[in-house]
């Protein structure tokens, strides 16, 4: 079955959200309905809140019975399930978030974590493909780069090993539907190397609600400006870095999601048609329609590095008050600095990143300051 | 639930062998049949044929319903179907060779490929973790190197990208299985990287039975001896070999089959114990009843390179009649040599390839020619 063609107005564009109702899978579905997209999320509520959606909802200005905005609580693992929303819905394209993202728990639970993430891809594009949809943009990690070869890290910079089954799923996922690709010409493939999404929207309804202890400095930081947690941990002070803590490159989350919209505008040829994909791609040749088809990948990063101790001070200012920390040894597996090179994304995607630090700082606090427990206070 | 012990006489242990009527696959059989091991196999007969089976337990001297070999034909997908194998048996220990091979198709179906060979594993390591089995021996394959750093090839040279998705899905899969040993010290895996598998059984009675036409070198040159295919197409006499034609490790079947035996003994804890278990591998200490725990990883070659044309000369020389050939242009990922270092292999398993190219083409002939339709004309 042919592809779907996204040369179209948004209007008349439905895309699939798998794990819609997660972190960066909510921020992306408000841009999306800004942009007069229509979303069907499909998630299982594994690892998120319904209660994101509803605040999706309100933040767009939708009635709960709006169309534009459909939810189903389902796992892409089951394939019944995924046929019946293929057959509802006159999807056009997908962005695949769903997917366990605990590295550690990864380690722990190897099979857990290559059947729902890997064979779950699989699945969900099987049935993507019976439906004759092949435009598919995918949450991918800059953990694929594992100990980088150079910085700032380029689109063309080599893949390594990843470091857990997490990343290696990210990895393997990439080969995967890059495969995809050269097997069948009509797909319509995005790869995007996320950084270190942080922050939250402004409005301070949506932002990320790790369960338990986070893993993450971030929401870790912010747990302790709101007196969940009492002092972070800083693995490292001696690494050659100017504050000699770790340096990495966090990115806004709603300019993470506004990447994905960017991704999708591109592989409908709307943005950058005619330009070559360019290293780190496999090139395909626009369609008649002028849809592209083939394989990008891009980084989305801001290009900048932030120490340890930078994010520390920026949530100070956004908090108001002190944020106690302790320096501690190493952890195994961290490297010095890792940021991104974004020149890809600028040009071809004609996308960048727009807030700074403090701004992520301010809007993480104003989410994790009014919702202490995430969306279990709802 | 606990990992079962090994260290325990062959008579009692009783190994499942996932695509057991296989060209690899019944080979083994017959080697573990004849070292006292029961054996259950599972295959779906998607390409391959009962008749071998039929054929190994003549090969045995095994009445059709002793109970020494037991046939399930069941797809490895079908996790209610191998639960009720693994309820119905005392499975000690798998040895899994069940999984698509064909290197062009797996370029065409990526998806097929992925699913059948990397979720069809997934399946069955649940299964078996379900069922307290945790020890697994893996078809895996030298394509692993891809590019090789260095020949001859050992367990230490590094792996690089696979080439297509065949040699993906076993690259993902050693990784896959190592990390269930990191995650859950009670594994116990060997991966076993192949080298050329070609010849037959001694006794004609079994061998390889590629659908269509053959991919490889060796049953391409058998058709054509036979009589079935003109002319061998030899691509490339212009590399820097010997005779310009591209030198590979060509290893017998039952010495490959032998391998496999060899690697369950070492499982077991009864050769080599006390032995590091050496590069390219994770150490694990021997549990208290003496059984191994860990990553054991193997080549099994010959250690030799022959030419291709060494292989067309062997081959008249057991047919006794002249092969034509043609010179081609080489193909794109053939890389001019290639074979293993097999120190690994007999300092740890014990185990060393015993016949030689002549006798390889010899047995290869002797199938070929009593079977010129394979087990079509049982």
């Amino acid at each position: 079955m042919a592809n779907r063609s996204l040369a179209k107005d948004h209007a008349d564009t439905c895309v699939l959200v798998t794990g819609g109702a997660g972190f960066i899978g909510s921020h992306t579905v408000v841009e999306l309905l800004a942009r007069g997209y229509h979303v069907v999320v499909v998630d299982d509520l594994s690892n998120s809140s319904e209660v994101a959606l509803e605040r999706v909802r309100a933040i767009a200005g939708l009635a709960p019975d709006d169309s534009r905005l459909v939810f189903y609580e389902d796992d892409i693992l089951d394939r019944d399930a995924l046929a019946r929303i293929f057959d509802a819905h006159d999807i056009d394209a997908i962005i695949h978030f769903a997917g366990f993202k605990a590295v550690g728990e990864s380690v722990a639970k190897p099979l857990e974590y290559y059947w729902n993430n890997v064979a779950g891809t699989l699945v969900l594009c099987d049935v993507a493909r019976d439906h004759g949809v092949k435009n598919i943009v995918f949450s991918s990690s800059a953990t694929v780069y594992g100990e980088p070869e150079f910085i700032p890290i380029t689109e063309s910079c080599p893949k390594h090993d990843a470091t857990n089954p997490y990343g290696w799923t990210k990895s393997m996922l990439e080969q995967v539907l890059s495969d995809l690709y050269v097997g069948d010409n009509e797909w319509n493939v995005v790869l995007l190397r996320y950084f270190n999404p942080i922050g939250a929207h402004e409005s301070g309804l949506i932002g990320e609600d790790p369960k338990g202890i986070p893993n993450n400095l971030l929401p870790y930081v912010a747990q302790v400006a709101v007196g969940k947690l009492a002092c972070v941990g800083v693995f490292g002070d001696d690494y050659p870095t100017p504050d000699g803590t770790g340096v990495r490159d966090y990115i806004h989350v709603v300019d993470l999601a506004r990447g994905h919209v960017a991704a999708l505008d591109w592989m409908g040829g709307k943005v950058g048609t005619g330009k070559a994909i360019g290293l780190g791609s496999i090139e395909g040749e626009p369609a008649a329609d002028g849809t592209r088809r083939g394989v990008g990948i891009f980084n989305l990063g801001t290009g900048k590095g932030s120490s340890v101790l930078d994010v520390i001070r920026a949530f100070e200012r956004a908090c108001g008050h002190e944020i106690p920390y302790e320096i501690k040894p190493r952890r195994a597996g961290d490297v010095a600095e890792n940021y991104a090179a974004c020149d890809k994304a600028r040009d071809e995607l004609g996308w960048t990143a727009e807030y700074d630090l403090d701004r992520m700082c301010a809007d993480s606090w104003r989410w994790q300051s009014t919702n202490p427990d995430g969306y279990a206070t709802a």
